[in-house]
C-alpha cells in the first residue's frame, strides 16, 4: 500500500433470517457496532460505501450510498459499489483506493443484503444476474448448477469422490460453532453432508452457502490508527461465463489477484496464518485453496484432511456463517482481524469472489502488535 | 486535485432506441469509440468501472464490471458504480480517486443504461428505486410526482407561472439539433410543452426527460496527457426521501458538491463557460441553476429567457439528450469536453444527480490549450 491504513473499528449484524429488519435496519445496526468499536466519532467519517448485489430486485431499493449516509448525523458523501457476491471486497478495495488518494481520512464500508423477504426463486433469479443473462441465463441453469457442473468436471479431473467433498461443510461448520454471529452453529457430519439432498448433482443441499440477511461495516483510516493494517487490496476479473473459460476446476481471477497481493504485501503465502475464503459451494474452497497455492491442483481437499498451517474459515465461512451477498467480504475482513487478534500472529488474508470468480477480491491483514 | 488526470478519449452511442443492441453491445460500441479517440493501446487501461443503475431489474444482469472488463483483450480489474441516476458521476469520482491513489494510471469509465426493452410501469418502478422504498414508494408516487411536487411547491414559492417553466425544454430541445447524439433532435416551441399531456401536474410530457438505451466511455489518465483536465470532482449526499427535507426547492447536496468543487478547481464560478446540468424534469435545471450559485432563488427561469455568461445544456440536456441514467453523467463529461474545444473556454462544469438529488457529482473541467 501506498499509505498506512487502519482497521479502525468492525461491527455485523448476526447472519440468518432477520424478520423485523430491512436493508435500512441491517445497515444501522452495523454501523453502529462499528463506530462504538472504533471509538472515534461519527463525524470523522469522510465517506460511506455500500457493498449490495440484490437490493433493487428483493427490496425496490437502489441509491444505497445514500441511504446509508443519512444513517449519520452529518450526511457524508456516499456510493454503492457492485461485483456480484464480490462486492464486499470491491467495496474494501475503492476504499482502499480513496484512502490512499489522499482524498478522505476515514472511510465507512458496510456490505449489506436482505434475502430472506423474498422466495426462494427470486433468489435464485436474481443471482443468477452475477452470470451472463445471455450466455448462461436462457439456459436455465441457476448457481447450484454452474457449481455442480464445476463440481463434476473436477471430480472427473482430478478423482476426487463425493465423499471426501464433504468433509469441507463439515468443517466449516464445526467451526461455526465458536461464532456467535454465524446462521448455523451446529455440527454437521460429512455423512451427513453426502446424504442431504441433491440440490444439483453432485452437491448436495449440505455443500450450499444459504440465503442470509444480514451486514457487517468496517472503519478504514488513515487517521485513526489501530493494530490492524490493510498490507494488501488487489482484485482481477475473469468472463462472467464459464462458457467462455479455456478451464473450470481454476480460477484465473483468483490466482491473479493472490500474486499481486502476495507482491503488494511483499510476503509468502506461508506467512499467512489465517485464511478466510469464498466457499459459496464446497467444491470452490477446494479449488480456492488450489489457486491462492496452497494446495497443487487436485490435492486442496487434503487440507480439510489434514489441516496446514493455516486455518481455513475458523468463523464458519459462508456455508456456516451464511451468505448475505455483499455483506460477506465485508465480514471476512472482520473475522480475519479477530483471529489475528486471538492468534497474536502477524497476517491473513480474506479471499472473496462474484459469480464463478469473474471477479475477485483479495485483501491481506497485518496484526502489527505481534 | 492531487494529480494532473487527463481526459484521454471519449465516446459514446446515440441515445435513443437500440432494439438491436444489449448491454454488451452498448458498452462495446462506446468503449470502442473512446479507445479510438484516445489513440492508446487498450493494454493500457489498468482498471474499468462501469456506471449502471437498472440491468439488475430490466436485463436480469448484475456484475456488469467483470462484463465490460471481457471486452478488453486482456480483461482488467473492474467493478461497477451506483448511485440512481447520478450513477455515471459517481463513477467518474471513483476513476479519480483510483488514479489519485497511484495504484492505476488509465481508467475507462463506461455508464451504460437498456431501459427501452421494458415497459413502461417496470422502468417507473425500477427508477423508484432512488427515492426510499419504505417512506416514498408506498404512497404510489413515482419521479414525475416527485418532481410534480417540486415544482408545485417551487411555483407557489416563487410565483413561477407554468407558461415561464416551458422556457426550459425549449431551450433544450434547440440546442439538441446540432447533437448528432440527441434522441430528440427537433425543436419545441414553449406553448407545445405547456400543452403537451399532463403528466403530472403542474409537469407535462415535454417537461421530463425520456427512457432511453444508450452508452458513454471516458478514458481518464494520469499518464496520457490531453489537453482536457480534471480541475475538480467532488460529491455529496442528501436524505433519500423528501420527506426528510428541510425544503424541497433548494437541493443541499448540489450545494455543497460546487462549494467543495469550486474550491478546488480554485476558481470562481463565473470562471465557467459552459454548464451541463441535470434536468430530469425542466423545474430542477431552474434549481440546479440556483443550486450552483447562478441565480437567486426564485429566478432561475431568467437564464433562459435572457441567457447569461455560461452555455446551459448546449448538449440538448437529458430532455433532448436522452436519460440513459448511469450513461448521462459521463455523456455531460464528454459534451463539456467537445464545448471547451469548440469555444477556446478553459472552463466547464458537469452536474449530475440522483433521485430528488440525493446524491449529487460535480466535476468541473479545464481546458489546457486555451
Amino acid at each position: 500500500m501506498n499509505t498506512d491504513i487502519y482497521i479502525t473499528g468492525t461491527g455485523q449484524t448476526p447472519f440468518g433470517e432477520h424478520w423485523d429488519m430491512g436493508l435500512r435496519e441491517l445497515m444501522d445496526s452495523a454501523i453502529d457496532s462499528a463506530i462504538k468499536d472504533a471509538g472515534i466519532s461519527v463525524l470523522d467519517i469522510d465517506l460511506v460505501i455500500v457493498a449490495n448485489m440484490l437490493a433493487e430486485r428483493t427490496s425496490d431499493q437502489a441509491h444505497l450510498g445514500a441511504m446509508a449516509s443519512s444513517l449519520l448525523p452529518h450526511q457524508p458523501p456516499a456510493l454503492r459499489v457492485e461485483s456480484a457476491c464480490a462486492s464486499g471486497a470491491m467495496a474494501l478495495h475503492t476504499a482502499c483506493g480513496m484512502l490512499e488518494s489522499g482524498k478522505v481520512e476515514t472511510v465507512l464500508v458496510v456490505g449489506v443484503e436482505k434475502m430472506t423477504d423474498a422466495d426462494t426463486g427470486a433468489i435464485a433469479s436474481g443471482l443468477m444476474g452475477a452470470a451472463d443473462s445471455e450466455l448462461d441465463s436462457p439456459s436455465g441453469i441457476t448457481f447450484p448448477g454452474i457449481f455442480g457442473l464445476i463440481a463434476n468436471r473436477y471430480m472427473y479431473e482430478h478423482s476426487l469422490s463425493r465423499e471426501r467433498l464433504s468433509a469441507v461443510s463439515a468443517k466449516h461448520h464445526s467451526n461455526a460453532m465458536a461464532n456467535p454471529f454465524a446462521q448455523f452453529r451446529m455440527e454437521v457430519s460429512p455423512e451427513a453432508v453426502t446424504s442431504s439432498t441433491t440440490v444439483a448433482e453432485p452437491l448436495c443441499m449440505l455443500d450450499c452457502s444459504p440465503i442470509s440477511d444480514g451486514a457487517a461495516a468496517c472503519i478504514l483510516s488513515t487517521k485513526h490508527q489501530s493494530s490492524l493494517k490493510i498490507a494488501a487490496s488487489q482484485i482481477a476479473s475473469d468472463t462472467v461465463s464459464i462458457t467462455q473459460r479455456e478451464s473450470i476446476t481454476g480460477f484465473k481471477a483468483t490466482k491473479q489477484a493472490a500474486a499481486k497481493a502476495f507482491a503488494e504485501a511483499a510476503i509468502h503465502r506461508n506467512d499467512i496464518a489465517h485464511l478466510e475464503i469464498h466457499d459459496c459451494f464446497s467444491i470452490a474452497a477446494i479449488i480456492n485453496l488450489e489457486d491462492l497455492g496452497y494446495a497443487a491442483p487436485g490435492t486442496g481437499v487434503k487440507l480439510y484432511e489434514n489441516p496446514g498451517k493455516q486455518t481455513i474459515n475458523a468463523s464458519g465461512g459462508l456455508k456456516a456463517c451464511g451468505h448475505p451477498v455483499a455483506a460477506t467480504g465485508v465480514k471476512q475482513i472482520i473475522d480475519i482481524g479477530k483471529q489475528l487478534k486471538a492468534s497474536g500472529k502477524r497476517y491473513g488474508l480474506a479471499h472473496n469472489f462474484g459469480g464463478a470468480c469473474a471477479t475477485c477480491g483479495i485483501h491481506i491483514l497485518e496484526h502489527t502488535a505481534v
